[in-house]
Parts: C-alpha cells; structure tokens; sequence
C-alpha cells in the first residue's frame, strides 16, 4: 500500500475551498431544535455483573435520539471513582454497534467515564426504523435517503450523537464540563460534526471519515465512499448534482468551520479509505485554534493503532487536569 | 471457473430432505389474504411516446402489493395486437429494479405482453417503507427483517410479486389464464414463489436463487448467500438457528413442493452464486409433473444468456399455443 | 473505482498533438478501392420465423466485406413499417460478434431499421481466414497482423464495416441517406473509423476504443488495450515503433479528424478499459460540427447503460426527423 | 468464505492416527531441564504510571525463557484487589509481539491477574537471536531452523512459554495453583503446548494454530500454515520428510495427547486459517476429561470474537470460584 | 496454494476407462503421411557467433513440419564434440516459442545436441497461417480450429513435432538412434504425442498439459485448459459434445496408450494448471514398461525447477551410456 | 500493468537532491577492512562431474565473507579455455540463493568465467547466523538489524559481496583485472553497491533493487520494497527517521555516486517492484562518465528477460576484448 494521496508536502496546506450551503446552520438548528423538544427519558440499567466485570461499573443505557427514539449506549465508569468525572462520548466505525462493553475497557481504565453511543441500524439495539423512507437502494448507509437533506441517515446519526451529549447531564456521576467527542473513520467523521454542533471540551477525531465528499466519491477505490460513485454509477447517473447538494448538509469540512473546542486529529498518510486530502481538507478548516494532528506516515486506514491511544491520554491530560 | 458443485451425475438425483413449518401455508395464506383484503387500485398510464417507441406499447403500472403499498410495473405489449394475449409476469434479479422499458423488449416482440415488477427498495420506483423495522443492518436484503418471518424482506416482496399475478385482471388486453411467472437468479427464485401460491399457466425460473438456503450459506463464496454468512459470523453468532428458522418460510424448496404449473427451469453447472444443487433441491421436489430443466454444462451464474430465451419461447410455444 | 484519468475539467480540453501518417488517405482509399473492385452479392434471407418474432422482421444478411469475403449481418425492421426506413449499422464490442438477432431489438422497436454487423473472427459466423498471416501470438485481436498495415487484423474489420453501409443500398427497405452508425467500446471505435471512411447520415459512439493507442497502451490496467503493452513486453521489446507505426492507420483520433457527420459521443470518467483522455483526443479532433458529449461522471466502461440508448434516440429524432 | 474443511457432522469425530516420535517426551523434559537449570532472575517493573492507567497495575516484566534468554512479558493486575490472583498467562498471536499493555485489559478488568508473554522474534522487546542458526530462509517463522528439532523456533517459544508459567510463583499478588493459559490462533497452539508440558489450572485454545501441521500443509490456501509449502516447493522439494520429522516434535495433537487441564477450546467452521479439522485432531486427542469445544458455525478465522471471551469468563466462574 | 486433486494415495492408482476414437491411429498415419508426402528440405545455418557463444555451436534450423511449412528451430551442439551425438527434442511452453539459443544452453553443457522447436503460432518464426480457418474466437490456441480434427489447431503442432524428429536423421552430427523428446507443460503434452505416433528413444514429459481433455476442462480453475471452458460457455454452449469428439483425437491419454518408449513423468500435487490427476491419467495408460513418475508433492506448475533437469541427467545417463 | 512512474520524458532527467550520511566512506572503509583483517581460506571443490557437465568446468567455492564467514559460489569456467578468463560475479535476486549450477550457464557458453555468489539466508548454503541480533521482524530481510548500520543484514551480504571480488586473485584461471560485477534486481543493487565499494571493470546492474529508499517505501504496492512499508507501519510507527537513517549508508544512490567503472543499466518502465525513478535517480547519480542505460519500455520488472543478455554481451565484447 503507497501513499494515497501525495507527500506530507503536498498535504499539509491542503484547504479547498469549499462552502457549506447557505441554510446550512438553519437546517441543523431546526433538527436539533425539534429532536430536543421532543424530549423522552434517559436511562441507565446497571449490568456489570451480567458482564462479570469488577474494576469498572457498566450501565446500559438508553437516551432519547432523532425523533425521541431510544438510542443505546454503553456508560462505563472505573468502579469507586469519587466525583464527578470526564467522560469520553464515543462514536463508532462504520457497519458496527457498541458492541459489548467488554470491547471498550481503555477509557475507564484510565480514569474517564466513557459513554459508547450505538449507531442506528449498524448494530443490535438501536433500529433506525425510518430508513430513509425505503430510497432506492445501494450497499450500506452512505446512500440511504440521499434524495434530501431531510430524509439523509445521517441526519438522524447526527441528531443522535449530539443528544448523546445532551444525554451526560442526566447520566450519574458525569461532568458535563468536561465532554470528551471521539471516534475513529465514521466516528471521527461524527466526531466533529458533534464539535460543529454543540459545546465540547475536546475533540478526538481519528482518520475521519465523512469529510469531503465529492473528491472522496472521485478518488477512493476502496471502502464506502465508494456506495456514492456506486449509486450514482447505477441509480443517479443522469443528475449527480442533487445527491452532492444533500451531502453538503452532511459534509465534515462544514462542520469544522464551525467548531471551536480543542482537537487532536490524527491521519494515515497510506489511508485508502479515508484519503488524507479529504481529512486535512476538515482540519485545515478546522475553526478552532488549538487544533494538532497526528500524521502517521506509513499507516493505511488502521492508523496509528494503540499508539494513538497513548497520544491521546498525553493530550488530554495536558488539558484537562 | 471450474463445476462448482460436483458433475451431473452427482446432481441429477439430488434431493435433500427438507421440510417446510408446520404452519407454513398457514402464514402465506394468512399473509396474501391481508394483502388481498387491503385491496388498491391497479393504474396504468400510457408512456410509450415517452420511450419514442414504435412496435411496442407501453405502461406504467402501479398494482397494489404488499400491505396495500402501490408497485411500480412496467406493461410492454406488442402494437397493435388483437385479443387476449398471454403475459409473462417477470421478476427481476437481486439487486436492480424494473429498469426502463427498453430493457425489456424481448417477450413483446414474440407477440406477448409482459409485466415487468419492479422488485421494493432494490428500484427507483418502489420504496420499501418498512425496512425490516430497523433490524441491525448487513449488506443487501437478504437478512432485512430476519428477525422473524413477519418481519422478512421476502415476505413483503413475494405478496408483490402474488399481487402482480393477481393485477393482471385489471390490466387491459391480458389473459388471465395464460399467465408465465419468470426470471432469472432472484427472479427466479420469485418465479418459484409465486407458482407454490398461486395458480399460473406456466413457470420459468432460471438459475433461481432463494433455494435451500441453509446449503447454500454454507458453501457459497461468491454472491448474496454470502450475506447470510455474514450475517450470522458478525450479529448472529451465537445462535444461528432462528435466522434459518425465519428462511424456512421463503426457502424456494419448499415453495416448489407445492408448485404444480408446467416449469421449465435452468441451471448452469459452474455456477458460484446459486449453486447448482440448490437449483436441483427446488427442482427435483417441484410438485408439477410437467417439469424440464435445461442443463448449461459450462455455464456460470450467466447459464444460456440469450441462448435460454429461445428455449423458452419453443418450450413455450409447444404448451400455450 | 475512482475517476482513471483525472476530472472533468483536465478532460475537457485534452486535443494531443497527433497526425495520421501522410500516406493515410491513400492507404484507405487503396483499401477500400480494392474491396470495392472485387464486388460480391448481398443476400438476405428471413428468419423470423425461426426465431419466433411477431413484431419485428429478421433478415440474415451476407455482405462482401473485406477481400470479397462474405460478411455476416442481421437486419431488423419493425414489421408493417412503410417507407424507406432510416438505419442503424450497428458494430460490436470486443471479442462478441453479432450474437442472436433477440439480443438486439431496440432500434426496430423505436421505428429504425438496424443492421447488426457481425465482428470476423469473433463471433460464430464470419471467419477471418487470413488471421494476419499467423504473425506471432498475443492474446486477442488487437496484435493480429500487428507487423504492417496490409496485415493488421483492423484493416480487414473496418473495410468490413464500410463496406456494411455500402450494402445499405442493396437491401430490402432501407433509405440510403439515412444510415447511422453507431456501436459501444470496439464498435464505438468501428463507428469513428467508418464515419472518417465514408458517408453516413449521424455516428454515435459509446466509450469507443480504438482511439490514441499509445496513451491507451501506455496508461491502462485493464482492458484489450493491454494486448498491446504485453506484445510490445514479450514479442518486440527491443523495437516498439514499428507497432505503433502500424497502428497510426487505425487510430480513432485520425478517423475523427476526417469525420463531418453529426455525432453523438459518450463517455465515462471512471471506465479503466477505454480511458476518458482517449474518448476526448478522438471528441477533441473530431471534423464534424455538430459533436456531442454525453459524460457519465461516476460511470466506469458501462457507460450510461440503457439510459444512453435514451439519450441516443432523443438526439436523433431532433435531427433525423 | 464457505465451510472451509466439511461440516460439523463431519468434523466432530475426526481423531486421525498420529503419533508422537517415540523420544517425544525425552525431548521435551530435556529441552525444560536445560532451560530451568540455567535459571535466572524474574524482573517487574512498575509501570502504571507511564500509560496513565487508574485502576490496573501494570509491571514490565522480563523472566528467564529458553537458553535463560530474557524474555518480555506485561502483568496486568486489578488495582487494589486483595489476596493472591487467578492468573491468565496469554500467548499471542501469530507475528505480533505483547504490543501495549492498553491492548490487553479485558481480564484485569474481570478481576483476574494477566500474564502476557512475547513473542521473541516477532515483537519488539524479545530478540530471537539464534534464529535457527541461519538456517536458509522462508517467510516467518514457521520454517526458522526446521531442519532439526534442536533447532526449530518453536523450540525456544514453547520453552518461553513454559518457563512463563514457572514465573508465575515469583510475580507479585499471583496463585500459583490457579494459572490458566489462553491464547488464539499462535497463542491457541502454544496454549496446547504448555498444558502439555506443565501443570496448569485449566487452558483456553482458541482457533489454535500449530496442529497436525501435514494435513494444513497440504490444504491450506492462506495463513502462515502456508509457509510450510512455500519452504518445501522452493527448498526441499526432494525431501520433505526431514521437515514433517521436526514438525513432529511440536504438533499440538501430541501435547493435546498429554494434557490434561480442564480446555475450552474453540473453532471456526469457515477459518481458512487453522482448518477446523486441525482443530478437531488436537480436542478429539486431548487427554484432559473436562474439555468443550465452543462451535462458532459460520465464523471465519475470526472466531467468536469478544463473545467468545464472555464464553470464557462464564466457563471459568464455573470452575475456579 | 494447497492439493489442487487430493492426495498421493488417491492418485497413484488413479487410471479413467478412455478410450480412443475408433478411427484414431488411421486419422493419424493419414496425416502424417500427407505431410511426409509433401517432403521439403531441412536446412541448417549456422549462427553461433551472432550470439556470441564460444562453448556451444548453434544452428538456425528449417524444417518442413505440417503441411510441408517450413518450421523453426535452434540446433546446440557442443563445441568440439566427436561423433553422431544423442539429441533432446524440445516442445515448448504454452504462449511462448522457441525464443533465444541462449535460453536453452543446458543439454549441450550436459554433452547432448538439442533441437528446440518451435510452435506455429505461439513464437515469432513460425507463422500458423491456416489459423483453424479463421473459425471462431477465444483467447488461445485451445479451441483454434475445434470444429473439427482436420481443422484443429494441434494437428498441425503435434505434426510439426514429428517432423521434427524425422528431421534429425538430415542435421548433422546428431544420433538418430538416440532421440530423447521433451518439454514441460505444453512440451509435455507435445512430447507424450510424439512418443506416441513415432519411434524415439526415451521420453520425458513434465507436468504435461493437454491430457484428459474433459476432466481438465471441468476442474481447472487457472491456466489455459479454462480456455476450452470458456469457449463452450460462450460460443457453444448448447452442444459441447462435437468439441470433445475433436479433442478426442490429441489426448494425451490416447497416445500415451501407444507410446513405448522409456519415460520419465514429473508431476506437482499442488499444481492448479495441470491438475495432478491428468497427468497421471497418461502415466498409467502410458504402454512403455519402462516408465517413472517424479512426484514433487509440494510443487505447483513450476514443477521440480531446476532439480527435475537433474533427475532427467541422471535417468539418462543409466539408459543412454 | 501500465506505467508505473510517468513517461521516459519524465525520467531521464531526475536526479534527486541526495546526499549520504558524512561517515559513509568512514562506515563501509572500517567494515571492510574489519571483514579483510579476518582473512579466511578461498576453497574450490570441482563438482563438474556431480552435475553430469561436459562444456564447463564447475568449482563448488567457499570464500570468507562478512565477519570472516565462508559465503558458497559456484565457479563456473567453459572447459579447455586457455589463459586468465574475464570474469562476471554474479549476485543474486531477492529470496534466492545460487542455487544449482546449471542455473547459470550463459556466461561460460559466451567464454567468460562466472562466480555465481550465494547471498546469506536468502540460500541453502550459506546461513547469516546473526541475523540482526535477532531485531523484530517483519517478512524478509529489508528489516533485519534495521534498528543501526552495524545490525543492518545488507551490511553482511555487501561485504560478502565485495569479499567475492577480493576472491577473485585467489581463484584458478581469472584475470582480476576484468572482474564484471552483474545481477538484476536485488542482484543490481549489490552489482551498484560492489562497484562503489572496490575496483571492478564493468558493472551490469539490471532493474536493479536497494536505490532511493524513501521513495520506494513511499510509491511500492508491490514486492519487497513493502517490507519497509509495513514495518514502519506496525513496528515502527511513531518515529521513522532511524530506519532511513540506518538505510542511508545501503542507498545504491550513494554507493553509484562513488563508483567509476563503466556501467550498462536496465530500466522496465512498467515495473511496479523497482520503479523506474528509483533506477534513474541511481543511475543519474553514477559517477562514471561511461554510463549507459538500456529502456524496455513495456517491460515490468521481468526487464528486457534474454534480450538483455545479448545487450550485456555485446556491450562487453566492445569494452573488454
């Protein structure tokens, strides 16, 4: 695997210029405004036996999402950990749920809460009942309701990590201070829209996906951007131009000219599946001014592995504490 | 491409034992006579100077199919045509819809009508609303709603595929009792479908998928039986049996058990996506003792391209005429 | 698969600086001149019968071709037509060669006459007997002969394909002055050559190969073109001119600069077997005035499948009628 | 990926007719003795603070392996828990080495002590500086000094392993009578190995790679089992017997036949990597009564991914508590 | 790559019931007494110092093969040898010709004469310029001519080859009484042909192709028998039969049920090109007594690579001197 | 396979800004002459009659290498030559060994002396015990010691290498001052590598491997290159400047700029394993003024394949006689 995308040189000034659509921030105040009102219960259901764990307390929890609907998510919290502590909400890859919590023990072992949100439809517990309305199907989500801003799944995947947010107030032993976003590929991808959205501590966006759509859609020859140079191959191919207007609602540049909090990205320099111009494209528009990125130079799409992990925990510590 | 499933002679005599749920016609009689209750309206709607077509006519039918829900069909009949023609009712293969007009062109200039069904969510033309109630996602259809036989993709496009049968009444110039229900690969395995529940003049299901379906899991590596496999290694791995459970209600053999209309099926003996024992599973428990199957040696999942409709219009021609 | 030759806007204005060799048009002349000469009856015989049509009249046509040799052609016509009709001579892709007459029943279901032309040597029922005087192998056609001119396999293809338009004259129904040539990938090649060769009514090629070989030899991974790089790799690896000498006779790019009719291209910024630079050097140098682009963004060699053939009949009511 | 070795009816009685060299056991007890007489010191070093983890201990261990060579391991203990722990003593899989100690919190966080032993050679901080003597070269590891038992690689990681378990009694907060080996794939054989080898409380194989190493040489098409007919097809092609004279010396299926630890082992029915019959042929030898094999029907070499861990903690209450 | 055809036990015995045309032998000596009736010279032009060799004396040969054609070859002698000397007769390769002298510099370091010949068609020398009558395409020479045994490609390659052994009484210095045919993989089959329809010394055939047609066809999965598969997949789908009765007179089976001289076989269980049980197929129909197989339990095609010119020397060696 | 690295117009002009480490010559003069300080005994075994060989004299050699250590060659001389011979040193493509004698019989039969050198590990007889000091692995040798130059592999075999030429003045019948140094691929650069490091006549380095590191490791997607790729990618990732740094005394970039002989290149233009600007970047940095590169402009790394031979010899015959 070579690099993707030219040298470290030819990347690290890489800034389109590209605009979000005019109603851009109506239509998400409008979205967010009618899932809030709709309001609905949080709830978390403590199951640490049933997982047999004994350093870290584990709730199932369920809060509301787009439209009020339940969604699912794992708190985990380092058992007898005094006061009220950070919490890292995460967001996950794409075509997976939260899985089990035994799969997400970093966080809680270093001291954070942590909060793993569920995507609708990926996994078990959360449906996303709505699918789109039934569009014209290609494989996966990336195309699911591209006929309008409205209908787009990640209109409603959004909504529901950013009332994941909303959610840690009501969540026990939290500090709603200090929300950590983060996420790898779609996670990432969700991650800033999350910090685009609503008031973060930090963000940790890693090798992100749903930044950049359209050159995406023109140069990936691997993974899901390529269903949208498929659906518009089979299903759209007179008329592009309406499914592009959608993602633009949608697009992770957009999102990060309007976030603020810290971030620390990171980028694989050999991703063939998301293309580091397409994730320097977010970070050099990224709007807030404490922003790093973590280039690892070989990395395919795995990017820097458990190494980032440890990255991270420096980063955050230097900031938090 | 070598055989993919053993010589002929291996084949010819196979035929598993399998047994559809005790309640099987119980739930398709049940489920077609909801259907059937909820009524609709069949429409079709002249497009031929649409398409710039001269020898043909053409509509576009919306019948009523599954939950009452309006099903795009394409009706082709040869211009100017006298009395009742026969009509070959087609389905269509896994992942595409009915297309355009133009693609179907065959059938009428033999001097039939034809109605194409445009196949819920795999089209342009006809959502499928229901999604499977937002079961976790694989890709494709085939594990859409697997939760329950209720629930299941194929339930809600097989009652379409039945209505169709059942709008031809409605539709101008046809012949209720020269019906052909065909198709190729899904298509197929509709063709299948429909012949167990309801009465037809004729069957052509060539290279049909949907046949025994828990073999077909097991040994396909090419194709959307994969699905299944997928399905079961990533959400479903503990407890594999209540998938298989749902699938007996749609499984293409037990369908044929109680298929009587003459058939004349197809099947291509180097074929990786529907392999050719699962092809022989339905054929040789097909309950109508006017049966052929046409043997392509070398074929793959293609079998006779164009070579298959000229079978079919003698096979045909010696039956209907 | 992404974008295989760059985007639109380096496509658009791509016109290589390339000339025919001088002695082109006496080369071609000679050519033709002497197929011409040597003279040979057109026959056609009905079949539609045989194949049991009803809407649609099928003539199996020989023609001389090349040397005098007789060529293989269907022609369709739409039963009952009146008048002289206008005709689509259709040339084949490579490696297919006129298949069955049902494989082919748009034009005659849209009112035009169609004559199929079958490929010699690849398909049943047109040997090329010479078979470039067994010069040493590659795999496939596009090295047959590959040692001069006289020899070249497309020398005797395309004097074939001219000479299909000349028997236009001498068959059944058909109006001489409105003969279109048309075809897809090798018959959007043929479609350039015999519109710089002779005169026809309108061209339409689809994603034509056959165009700015050395490019094509030198940048593809995929395809027929490559039949060249692995000659020039294991049979002349010490002397590759002389190849490409020989194929300056036959490029696209020379025919369309000797091209007047209207024409209809087609295009597919993501096809890797005839890339889109190669499409635009034959568009970009086309003679004729009257060019048409149809660029198909996300497509890859398929093209707009039958959402061209749309395209294709709209633009030529608006000039044929 | 199908079924990759026949199904489960097939597969649950394959007990071939394999043997160990009658100087098996001589081998070995001479290979420990050596190994245990040359000592050496047991080293942890606390490390928790370094990863910024609140509720584990972590010590960087070195202990005494093969020829006294130090070799790497992480002890992961739950902070604070109180009295001498059950330990898992994990093995790692195939060409990684213990990676971080952040990669592997799942059974402090069960309240169990972890043992986690490199792999020298394949990892960063235990160099396999024999190297088989420079024996001549294929990819990996597994023909690494293949031409003589002393030599072999696996020689030196089995010692490691054992001698790994001997550590236990001078590791800080352990119980020496409740150690359990676990490991998949690589870490699986090795599992099988030790508890072959020494006493263990109980052993964890999962999709256990290094068994019956002829019958995998011959069918399997990916994995490291591969580089055993890489290394005979290229260098000794004449004489293979020499090779599968060594392998014999480290076939699972002879230490299966002299453990005796209460197993859970686990398979992939679908695992092109360690062929479920391989698998097969170590349970169905191994000598311990108390043994389960978890059946994950459609897994590849994936297995039961984290659900097989809520297996294992399950079956591990039943039996150590 | 694992067995491609199950293992040694299964195939030592493997020995199919084929049988021959009844008109085999008479088709035979019909056409190679044609060919000897036309007669031609042999001629012999010495190139040694074109190529700059001081050890090796090396002759362009032409000799009148199929037809009366004149055919290609290299003559190598050592330099300075006394006496009529034996000679190897080498076939060739599929796709590949008789190439350099310098590629073929083994038998006369070993004190052999060697006469390569080349294959019409396949190499830059030898033109097949009746090229099957032009008759229908696949990639190949498999299915060249395959319409009928007068017409088909290998009668004119095997006739060629021997004429090439008729034609080492007319070159000088070589033994006419100790001729060796051999050649792997095409060369193979070519040479268990010849030792079939005329008398030499010994044989040596490798990994011979073009044996058991049919099974081959049906099981191969790479490499050129797969070209008969997809000829009868594409262009004679319907009746596979005639192409069978064609390859029925160039089995390898059936000339080796006529061969007598000794021979010396090699085989690669793993081989995907050449299935396993093909080769043995011939080996044991094969009528000489005299007859040994290699087996090369780990190879692929490559089969014993340099260690099988090894062997051969010193098979010779106890048969020649 | 098409261009891998641009057009020639691109290439015949780069000459990348780089420069070697300042102790370079410091480096490889202390490695020498620490290599030449341990002498050791130059052996010559003939075995001409063990390999059944008439025309060439074939001494089995064992000369001392890196560390003193005996390093295999075969020494091949044409029988009966008179005088001191020319001699090529022969090194040999990556993951093979010299293997047998009658591999290499091309320069013998032209007149020249040969010594075919084994390179450690990747052979049967010649082992490099140290094999990194047993640093992590990854597949090969790329990374073997990379973590300094002194550990570095290509420091052992360079040496062995250059030691193979000191051997010459101690070898029966060569004429030291006509060492030719020759080898393609891996074998190129080491042919680059001797030719900077000591006094030779000619060097042939075809396709050669070793030059430009960075590059390679950053646009390789396939061969060996890769090793380097995925061991900064798994083992390495935070920091990937010491392994250029080690890799910056082994650049074939530097050793061409000290070497002087006369040199004759190959380049293949479609070679995706030693790209052509890793070649040029070498050869444009060679500081010999008689440099000469030949171009197989189609070729992938399999380069001009025999036809290079015949350059090689004529380009020597110029130069040496």
């Amino acid at each position: 695997m070579p690099l993707t995308d030219g040298t470290l040189d030819d990347l690290v000034g890489y800034r389109p210029d590209l605009r979000a659509p005019d109603d851009f921030d109506e239509f998400w105040d409008r979205t967010l405004a009618e899932a809030r009102a709709l309001g609905g219960a949080v709830k978390a259901d403590p199951v640490t036996d049933r997982y047999l764990l004994r350093t870290v307390e584990v709730d199932d929890v369920r809060f509301p999402g787009w439209n009020g609907e339940p969604v699912a998510a794992w708190l985990l919290r380092p058992r007898g950990a005094e006061g009220p502590l950070p919490v890292v909400v995460t967001f996950i890859g794409y075509s997976g749920g939260r899985g089990l919590p035994t799969d997400h023990l970093l966080w809680s072992a270093a001291g954070y809460a942590q909060l793993v949100v569920d995507s609708r439809g990926q996994g078990h517990d959360t449906p996303d009942r709505d699918a789109g309305g039934g569009t014209q199907w290609a494989n996966g989500f990336m195309t699911r309701g591209i006929d309008s801003p409205e209908n787009y799944y990640y209109r409603r995947l959004i909504t529901d990590c950013v009332r994941a947010v909303d959610a840690v107030g009501e969540l026990p032993g939290l500090d709603s201070d200090r929300v950590i976003v983060a996420g790898g590929s779609q996670g990432g991808g969700l991650t800033i829209a999350v910090a685009g959205l609503t008031r973060v501590a930090a963000a940790l966006p890693d090798v992100p996906f749903l930044c950049h759509f359209r050159r995406a859609a023109e140069i990936c020859g691997e993974g899901p951007y390529q269903e949208l140079a498929e659906y518009l191959r089979w299903h759209s191919r007179h008329n592009v131009e309406p499914a592009f207007a959608t993602l633009s609602y949608f697009d992770g540049v957009h999102f990060a000219q309007r976030a603020t909090a810290p971030a620390l990205f990171s980028v694989g320099l050999m991703d063939p599946i998301c293309p580091p111009s397409t994730v320097y494209a977010a970070f050099n528009h990224y709007a807030g001014e404490d922003r790093t990125m973590t280039v690892w130079p070989f990395a395919d799409h795995g990017g820097g592995h458990g190494s980032n992990s440890v990255v991270q925990l420096e980063w955050l510590r230097e900031r938090l504490s």
